[in-house]
């Protein structure tokens, strides 16, 4: 149960895809986001994805050189295929592209498909934040195991919606959420556990709820409950529908595939740049001063937790469980 | 308790305005909307807002011939000062002002402030999609009576947001939703009622659920709870968090006012327009063939069961209550 300096995981995780035949560069980019994941708190989306991301570049299904095309390209505007390169390429060269098509432009958006898992989104939407655009980010598909509201199984995708704001505070508001109670990645936890689900997560075949971490949603046995569930379980399910058209139908994913929005706002566009990041920081003030419930020690913005984990962890390291720590240091050397 | 044919409502509606000093195209504007929203079945938003209106317009503070300032243009974008319009025509030329900004381009972005009460937030992003455009509206305050996750007392606005897509059905998908679990409307119907609120809309001051209608959040007891709550409530306080910011902020309408923010994407500059549509129709086809919970025929896209609503009222008549008809013909004929 190692707690490892970020120095000593990022060395490590970057030769497994080193030995795995990808550049030195991007070794690094994909490295670096997933490090990133885990300094936030986001554990799920750090490291311990290395050895699938190794197994699919081994299966040809991760593809560390493709060319990235841009398509349908306008001054303010650009749809990226992935050619199966990792995410982390795809929608940073997404985030880029948005940038400098809203350095002239108040607004720009970019699209992007065929790509590997991305890891955080909200990651992309803070890369806008660095060149002080809001950035608006979606990714989605238009089926999945969220159940409409009104309907008893799985059919949507928990599609997920990252909004970044830069600020004069040490951190951007980042808001990264999935439009489902509890997203999938959280019910495979309780299964590898044995545990069963909290309450208000999941529906079984009959539209019942349901605790069980063993339903299989793709045999249509029920599915994961829209944000909102019960009361307005309508408005995550139509936030989730509408988000899932956005991403897939503006990128050309199609029916079957991921896609993602990038879309970039320049607020020098809309008045004093720098008064938009002071407002944002006062609004962050006016959130932290709110009388919190007990337990809690001070109500924080988005993005603001995590921030202030990835300060800890970076000074005091990051606990990896052995198993994926045994799996990285054995892909490194090989 | 009458049950009355649109012309006559409308021709009545017009009236009151009209007597109010306000010329005969707007008070058709306005009164279009919301008809519109009574025929949608959102009576709420409807012809009970008129004598509201009224008196707003004899006390001067909706100025039915001000000046709609167009500020901070560019080829994709507009700031609009509303001089105190009405909110309904301000947000129908922000509307207009997107779409013919994104005719050459992919997106464009127009903000709005200080303007009246705009009624339905969804009629303008599905304004938008009878030119084929996608449109993201969202409408939003830095500052009410959401209760953020972690906290005991209203601090948030109940931001609303709306994303409308044109499609091949006889219907656009509008998804129009605020983002606390009831919005204070329908705190205020339990209040005229004198009946307790359902469990999940409030808590109190010290931020225990609490059903009781008559807190008073401006000073400080209690307030809505935010989509999600109980489990996921910080999805909900984070939304509102950073749709009221870009609401206010790109808009002008700083700490204390209401802005809007109308975005505008064309379908044409990511591959085939009628691809668009058609895609956004399929999918409404598979969410419809979703199986329903008992109790539920059909399992209707965002916006579609307004659609079949104004098609029955349409031909059936719209029931207004008699205080609200009362009101109306007494203003009509002053």
């Amino acid at each position: 149960m190692p707690v490892l300096s970020v120095e000593t995981l990022r060395t490590a995780s970057e030769q497994t895809f080193v030995r795995a035949g990808v550049s030195k560069e991007v070794a690094q980019h994909v490295v670096g986001l997933l490090i990133r994941a885990n300094l936030a708190g986001h554990d799920s989306h750090g490291v311990v994805r290395i050895p699938g991301y190794v197994d699919q570049l081994i299966a040809g299904r991760i593809v560390p050189d493709a060319e990235v095309e841009i398509l349908d390209e306008t001054p303010t505007s650009a749809r990226l295929k992935g050619n199966h390169h990792f995410g982390q390429v795809v929608l940073a060269r997404g985030a880029e592209v948005a940038i400098s098509k809203s350095e002239q432009a108040p607004v720009s958006l970019v699209t992007a498909y065929q790509y590997s898992h991305c890891g955080q989104l909200g990651a992309y939407a803070a890369m806008l934040t660095e060149a002080d655009r809001v950035g608006i980010v979606l990714l989605g598909k238009q089926r999945g195991a969220v159940v409409p509201a009104g309907g008893k199984s799985g059919r949507l995708y928990q599609n997920t919606l990252a909004i970044a704001l830069p600020s004069t505070k040490p951190f951007p508001v980042v808001l990264d959420m999935a439009t489902c109670v509890a997203p999938f990645g959280k019910v495979l936890v309780r299964r590898a556990r044995n545990e069963l689900c909290p309450e208000g997560w999941l529906v079984d075949a009959d539209g019942n709820p349901s605790r069980d971490p063993f339903l299989d949603f793709s045999a249509g046995e029920g599915g994961l409950l829209p944000l909102g569930s019960p009361q307005v379980g309508h408005k995550g399910s139509g936030l989730t529908f509408v988000l899932g058209i956005l991403a897939t139908a503006l990128s050309g994913a199609g029916g079957q595939g991921e896609g993602t929005l990038i879309m970039a706002v320049n607020p020098a566009f809309f008045g004093d740049p720098n008064g938009f990041r002071e407002e944002v920081a006062l609004c962050v003030d006016y959130l932290n001063e709110t009388s919190p419930i007990e337990g809690v020690d001070r109500v924080l913005a988005p993005g603001e937790r995590s921030y202030l984990e990835s300060r800890r962890r970076q000074a005091e390291g990051i606990y990896v469980e052995d198993s994926t720590w045994d799996k990285i240091q054995e892909l490194a050397s090989v």
